[in-house]
């Protein structure tokens, strides 16, 4: 069965990450995407370390799939191939400075004018309307500015950023469902839409339970190091070797968990009998079970904690993360092919497993800047019709 | 123009929440979405804090424009009801663990047989397939095991948990894009698909950065607290009441920082004149910003800060978050509508912003249990035809 996305052509002038992680999303989903480039150096993630055979591996992690080629869309040759493309496409992403499509004569009004059906998808750092629509903004601007960090860190510590890029990531993400539901409505009116997605709206999207919070109380949670809230135990607790998971949901868990632990008096100890009580003491609580737990390794608390009906996990580095059987087992870690002379780098696997959608663990290489010039203006020459 | 998902139906099984954040965003996008509830205490939500007359904010920011009725599948009286449902639906989704819907006779290979359009969703803690498929999963255990607590934190520090419940949040964004994908392919083939997400699976996907690190130099990284991990500076700095962002991305924009900040003799000195020479000493680097920007208030740093053309911005709470012009004028704070006597709860507006489809600031509000049961009978009586 053909790919959901499989025949969809997507012009992607986006670069970097928020736009380029949206775009590998359309390729697992079966798109063509034909990344179009600046001649000379590309997309800035090609010079960003650690490189393989003098290949970025950041850049490759997040544009496998795709083809390449360098256009400066303010040369008139390179203009016209543009014009062509934009004839084949369905869908041009970008993640300019709101107005700089405009200047290069390309904004959604105009293209939308001259092509009913194209789908428009733009990422900002604060969207193409509101006082601020015109500022550029990083990762960590809008992870700050969002909110997010004020939660994340340790209690009455400094804000702490989130490892993961999500500031990017998150509006890559509403990039892809915005497109995917632009292309449903296209299927109804025959019209396509532009989507506009700002990294800072995304930030605040996925806070549910902070807005919750605020929203009803006018009070803002803070950050809890690596305890739940409002449940106790619900934390990462040293072992020997590492830190393990401890999640007691309820108090029948607490009753197994002090049981395993050998902590048997507790649950009938009053200060930590109920949920309430222990949540007044979850530092002396913390002692109490770590006291047990640094005295052997995390595989050993694993085991005993599984076998007890506690939820439980190691905390794990990226090195481990791309060992785990569970994750190996769902194709999570795919191989670039290396193209006979050309690195194997390594990328995440695409999470969305449906059950006609084919799913290995290999995938084709990144391309090299320009690399695919000519064979798409082969196809551009090739008779359009039956699209 | 109607929106994207105008006419389908959703039969939502889910509760708490990475499968109740999807199907707010499939009711953002026009679906129509029955919430079917356990009878007598519903989707354990209900019951978390913080309440307003009764009711949790919790809830209601994840559910509302849902109808409700609860159901009991394993009750004669109650499938059959269910079984009309799915005649009528697009859409089922579920995240119960993997061989609950088979026991109650709806797993997904009994519904292709019989409808062969129904779309099915499910999300699970590791996924449907694989040696851990049955096991459990709470947010914090995905985020520990899946890497991304390792990347977060303070260098040295014990690992963070990210304040937001990236671990649900991001596993329920997928589920709508395989929907969405699924939607899509259903309108060429006909034929509906099973999308099947895996929180540990979704963990994974969002870390690029660390991927593509660990895959290339086999060391993972660790965590950098509030820097970034490869340009100095590109931190918090404490002002006078509280933190200002400072991402000085090159080192033209340093030069302009040091200016602003009275460091002119900076950008001369060997040691802080590159990228990778601030980058050997961030912590000595980050005191002599202190020194300057703890003598003034956040509101001076950034207005000082923009002016000279150096990326800033503040650590907001999420108080402040909620009065925020630019996320205000973008409508990502919407209120529930009150329906006479009840609470006006806030929640996050949608960031998927499409040139047509309406965009408000109020929403209708969350469902009480069990509340559409007699107009969701009377629609099932109504004619199907058209559908």
């Amino acid at each position: 069965m053909a790919k959901p996305l499989a025949g969809l052509v997507v012009l992607d002038l986006t670069h970097v990450l928020a736009g380029p992680f949206c775009s590998t999303q359309l390729v697992d989903l079966g798109a063509r995407v034909i990344k179009i480039e600046r001649p000379g150096l590309g997309d800035d993630t090609r010079a960003f370390p650690p490189f393989l055979d003098g290949e970025s591996a950041y850049f490759a992690a997040l544009n496998h799939g795709k083809s390449s080629i360098a256009l400066n869309l303010k040369a008139a040759d390179d203009r016209e191939i543009f014009e062509r493309l934009l004839q084949r496409a369905d869908v041009v992403l970008e993640n300019y400075r709101p107005g700089v499509m405009e200047r290069l004569g390309y904004g959604w009004d105009d293209l939308h004018a001259r092509l009913p059906r194209l789908i428009y998808g733009a990422v900002s750092g604060f969207g193409h309307t509101g006082p601020e629509a015109g500022k550029p903004a990083y990762d960590m601007v809008v992870q700050a500015r969002g909110g997010v960090m004020s939660i994340t860190g340790e209690t009455g510590g400094p804000p702490v950023r989130v490892g993961a890029s999500i500031g990017d990531v998150v509006a890559g993400m509403y990039l892809t469902q915005g497109i995917l539901a632009a292309l449903i409505a296209r299927g109804q009116s025959g019209l396509g839409q532009k989507v506009d997605i700002s990294m800072l709206d995304a930030q605040l999207a996925i806070q549910e339970h902070a807005i919750a919070i605020t929203g009803a109380t006018g009070v803002p949670p803070g950050p809890t190091g690596a305890r739940h809230p409002t449940i106790t135990p619900f934390a990462t607790y040293r072992a020997r070797d590492g830190f393990v998971v401890i999640a007691a949901g309820n108090d029948a868990i607490f009753a197994r968990l002090c049981a395993a632990l050998g902590l048997d008096h507790l649950p009938d100890d009053p200060d930590y009998a109920t949920n309430t009580a222990r949540c007044q003491r979850p530092d002396l609580l913390k002692r109490l079970i770590e006291t047990i737990t640094l005295t052997r390794d995390v595989d050993h608390w694993i085991a005993v904690l599984e076998h007890a009906g506690v939820p439980t996990g190691r905390v794990q580095n990226m090195a481990q993360v791309l060992r785990d059987p569970q994750i190996l087992s769902r194709n999570m870690v795919v191989t670039l092919q290396t193209d006979g002379d050309r690195p194997a780098f390594v990328a995440a696997g695409n999470p969305i497993k449906m059950s006609d959608l084919p799913d290995g663990t290999t995938r084709p290489p990144a391309p090299r800047l320009d690399q695919d010039r000519q064979q798409i203006l082969d196809w551009l020459d090739t008779d359009a019709t039956g699209r």
